[in-house]
């Protein structure tokens, strides 16, 4: 991760401090200085430090976070992950917006991770999709990354999928994909969503790049995986959980897909603790 | 919900689509019109309808939401809740975005309504946090009101809330609440964060708006409510689920706030099905 | 102030700055460095050197401010307050922007200091409004504040005020507090500006917190004092001047409010002079 | 004025509206519509009625004011200067926004008149200058010329000013002016600031477009006069009051210029009131 | 093109009107409209009349353009290529932006047509790049696929290519591609600049996408080709121009990509002439 | 060149990182820096150091350039320009956006200073125009005055240019003027384009300070300067290009202005090359 990314940590701190932070502003010196730990209340990933400390660093150019760890480590509850170092006011104003980021980023990593180590040993990847939350898919999909997954693509501009409703408009696979071929970037992949055997023909005679078999039971997914061999990639997709992995980590596929691994994860416990002013 | 939320969706927008959607401009025709359902896979709260639509108004000034549903109506599996009519570029371009808020927001909805539930018969209300997803505030603090829960403070900016290391960095909570007293604007209530029955006694004594009883367990909540009486509002919180609110709802307090109103919301499975070419 | 307010001067000075500052471009080499003096040329209360600092720091990152003085200092005709140096170019093309808002600021804290101390020794609060110049109020409330005032609300989202159409539109006091008690944040206080002895009644009737007495005469400001004693906060407002705080100060009130305070502040006059180059 | 300044008053109304305009929402049905007054409380000259008008525009596309006034009228107390018509709550949100910005407005070109008057029959021209109201200056400078005044140059990228800083930093009037001449527009003059008639003797040998006589007592002004003849044109600028234009108005001069005309200004008293809801 | 471009016309002409066109304002009044012809004066290709008509409707919602040209078509010196309709200031104001823009895009496709013409019957396609001018590329990337090129990468998000650089700095092909493998996202092909054969080999036993020939001499392309047969598409790069095509068209090769398609553009004679005051 | 022409190069480094440059992150660690050359692959007029400058600086603060040339400068075909010091990231993000400004200024400043010195040796000086890229012109106009141009208007708030069109809607030449006079800021000069004899005599009865011959042969320019004389200052326009310019230098004429300074500038040929990693 890296960009402009700032940009949405500003915006996050404007929404949190429409004009000033009264309460810290009110009792606390412009230059006193200080710290505070950053401790672990449950057990996880961590994922997000670098948007944590850029947060207090924008109020607080001269912060610093004094810590071994790094996004990907497996914490503990009660474990001090880290200290963060600077003016008292940046770390009170800042606190509330850098842990939203940072629990819920590490949410994500450790709910990733879980799926993911279903995976471990099997060739099939598990990769995300674009069910991320508004004005936060850069975070999130950093955080799947960092839980093990893959990253399908970003958003409408840097990948080519076609859905039914493409295909509908289009009047079929074929005219669809020969359009798309015209528009498209000639660096990216065309990616087909098939619902039948029939659509995955199609997409076979048009040398269609990933398959994407949508909601299909075991049986039909093995039949398609036998008619499209080597011939395209093949991502599976549709009611993904730890159970269903299992069943599908040896399959001749390449991909799953899980869009809960970015709607439903539940931020990590984490919180600033033990203030020392300097 | 009013005011300049628009801003945001059009940055979520821009998050989707940072040149352009090519897998839609290259197979449907600028002009063409049509019909798409919106339908429910799952039981819940709908929450949203407006940033949803509003999502496809930025794309198609022309577009229409047909239904007869409303923010705060429970929906169930397999029902129509309306029908997108406009575009179809927009429809297709904006579906993922405007899915992305409505699910969101109708999954902190239904989680709201099922905790305040619990309440539906005290005098006690429940309240959100400033724990909210960032850069999505307004829609998730839209979301709890809509579930039944009231709203606490915005932001750092329209509510004062000493916490310990206010109290640490002003002396004593009498300094720190005579500090903010000059600071703050003068329609503003002050809260104190109390986490022993001293502090609610220095806090009755600075004759302080509304006293948080932080992690305290109940009997030390019940001591609390006797020595304050009527002299200030009562909000307790820490670790609050549905168990531990029909244990409280009957105690003397006011409020009862819980983060997990907006952190561990599941996304409410919807979708956009039976697309229509007029 | 904190918070984001550099995004104001920073729109500031491409206003006055819309290509580049052709005079000083043109006879002043981009490294040139030097010093120039801030001097007062009317006796007043200094008010907004952080803004006029910081106006010249957005031009040049090396700007230095030499000075004793402070906000709310009362400086007079003559005295130098202090000494700017850093890139010439920065010091020319920042000039008049950085006075602008110092000027303006230290005009309305002399005003309001004028105001503020003929409630010197009692126990009546002078309050600003919201009547601030668009785009300026962070600085204005702040220069109030500086004067010797209290802030009343900041804007139409931190604090609730119910007036006459308000009251139209719901119907009654009553029902315009009932709604509104459930709509605004827990943290906030309700005010409603009466007009009439009955409307105090109803007011106190539904448990307001701050009673604004508008546009009264004095007996019967003095009548809804005695109505409404020690039940809510009392707030005069309307036409308020130097003559009427001294015959209100001792009354039974919390606030005197004036929009005059914003609207009618004469800049102070102050210069740079002296230039030095190094 | 046209160009971008709406930029200007979505600004202002986020300013005022942080989240949501809590007291009206919760009390104004979002589709009731109505009509209010705008009402003059003091004589004077209104100006502004476009930037008034656009600022409740933002808020409800169908929104209308009904009235026969135009900027530059002479309005009276007690006069319904116009009805503006559109939904509650934006007729309640916008409305002080509105008036913040008419007010002001009409305040400079009411104190601009005055001024203005005493040149009636004078070849002179009243000018204004730069020291106006940060992110205000679009407002203030079209105010200043409703109420009779020129527009002396808009910005530091629009016309060329050397002040005794640039003609140090340069060396003399002769390099400042030569190296200026390469350095601007050629559709642009050259103004120099002259202090003395040695300075102006210098201007004339180089050629200088507009001489501003600054601080100069009447008699010095004569010989400066005298000195120029018709080879240049002349602005006085310094402690401009209407007795000084008075003294000055006959003089063989073009222009005078007052930075009171935008900085003293104390806004117009103007109001809404009799709202009917329809 | 869609999603969002219009804040680049917006800041074009932001660029352009800082304050406001005084020229226009002082001499048409703000109702008055009328048509103006748009006329070609060289022959060329069209290419922008949806951004040189945005232009004009970001500045008169009422503006109209009647034409029955449309994007790629081939005009001549003299044609009228159709009549603007709506205020004059509008198109006074908005011409040069809006020519500005459609004469550059209309240069690149007329240029680009001159290339791509060339190889109309050759199974190679000519593809852009990224050297396109700042703040222009979505224009620029959409009039050379009106020329009739095909898009290479849109920008460093949406495509990956590993040039000698990222080899380098990676240690190896085989190494920088596994990096980028796990990195990337799955809906993207991989593409190698290489400079030798032996980086071509390296590049197929790593099973790379697009194998980039990087100036080469026509006969190492060919011994490439032979190398690679059809286990890569492959892109030939370097000092392109139309003999340089004509060479290569038969080249069992599938893409042929050229910066000089958007460096070298010369803008298209194109002006606004016959305006009717209606 | 200087203001906040940064915003431009933000908003051109987002355009071509919309998420983030996944080839350069993928294979290079964070931390890593190192150096890499600027080299010349053409000879001609370096121009824009600073833009190109700053856009690595605003990847990596502490990145440097080192070099002994400055805008200006004739480069020469394989001439080491200087060397970027820096993150190997920021070097390898910001190569294309940093050539894609350097190699057009360059290429604009080596166009310019081919015509410009034609004129070397005439007291005829050429000119810009506003015929420049949008989202370029504070660049592009800085490199025609690098290349020994002068810059003509900005924009359209800096510079009074009365055309055909204004003409015709004020009525006359007379009415035009004596509306523009009033409008306009009175530091700025009034040029009217003229295409006749008559309208030159027109110009000439009111005032006007530049007239434009536009599009004349020479023999009416040479009957235009006989009779404008020294009453104003006088700018060819139209059609011109270096064999024109070798006829008119000798004209008792002001300026020659023209567009294809700007519009057919092509890029000069520039390369980032020799990386090494410290």
């Amino acid at each position: 991760m890296n960009g402009f990314y700032k940009d949405y940590i500003i915006s996050a701190l404007k929404e949190d401090i429409s004009s000033e932070d009264l309460s810290t502003n009110a009792v606390v010196a412009k230059e006193t200085a200080g710290t505070v730990d950053l401790i672990c209340k449950e057990d996880g990933i961590i994922c997000g430090l670098d948007v944590f400390n850029e947060t207090f660093l924008l109020l607080d150019p001269d912060y610093e976070f004094i810590s071994e760890c790094k996004d990907g480590d497996f914490v503990t509850k009660g474990q001090k992950i880290g200290t963060c170092k600077g003016k008292i006011r940046a770390l009170l104003s800042g606190e509330r917006t850098a842990l939203n980021y940072l629990q819920r980023m590490s949410g994500i990593a450790t709910n990733t991770r879980k799926m993911a180590d279903v995976l471990k040993d099997s060739h099939v990847r598990l990769l995300d999709t674009r069910k991320t939350t508004p004005n936060n898919r850069i975070f999130e999909k950093y955080a799947t990354r960092i839980g093990g997954a893959g990253n399908h693509r970003y958003n409408l501009s840097d990948g080519i999928m076609l859905k039914d409703n493409h295909i509908d408009a289009a009047g079929s696979i074929t005219k669809a994909v020969a359009q798309v071929r015209q528009y498209m970037r000639v660096v990216q992949k065309i990616e087909v969503e098939c619902e039948s055997l029939e659509m995955v023909q199609e997409c076979l005679d048009n040398g269609v790049d990933i398959i994407m078999l949508d909601n299909m039971d075991n049986k039909t997914i093995m039949d398609a995986c036998k008619l499209i061999g080597k011939k395209a990639l093949i991502e599976v997709s549709g009611n993904i959980n730890s159970a269903r992995l299992e069943e599908l980590k040896d399959y001749p596929i390449d991909f799953i897909s899980s869009g809960a691994l970015t709607y439903s994860g539940v931020a990590l416990d984490l919180s600033l603790k033990n203030m020392v002013i300097l």
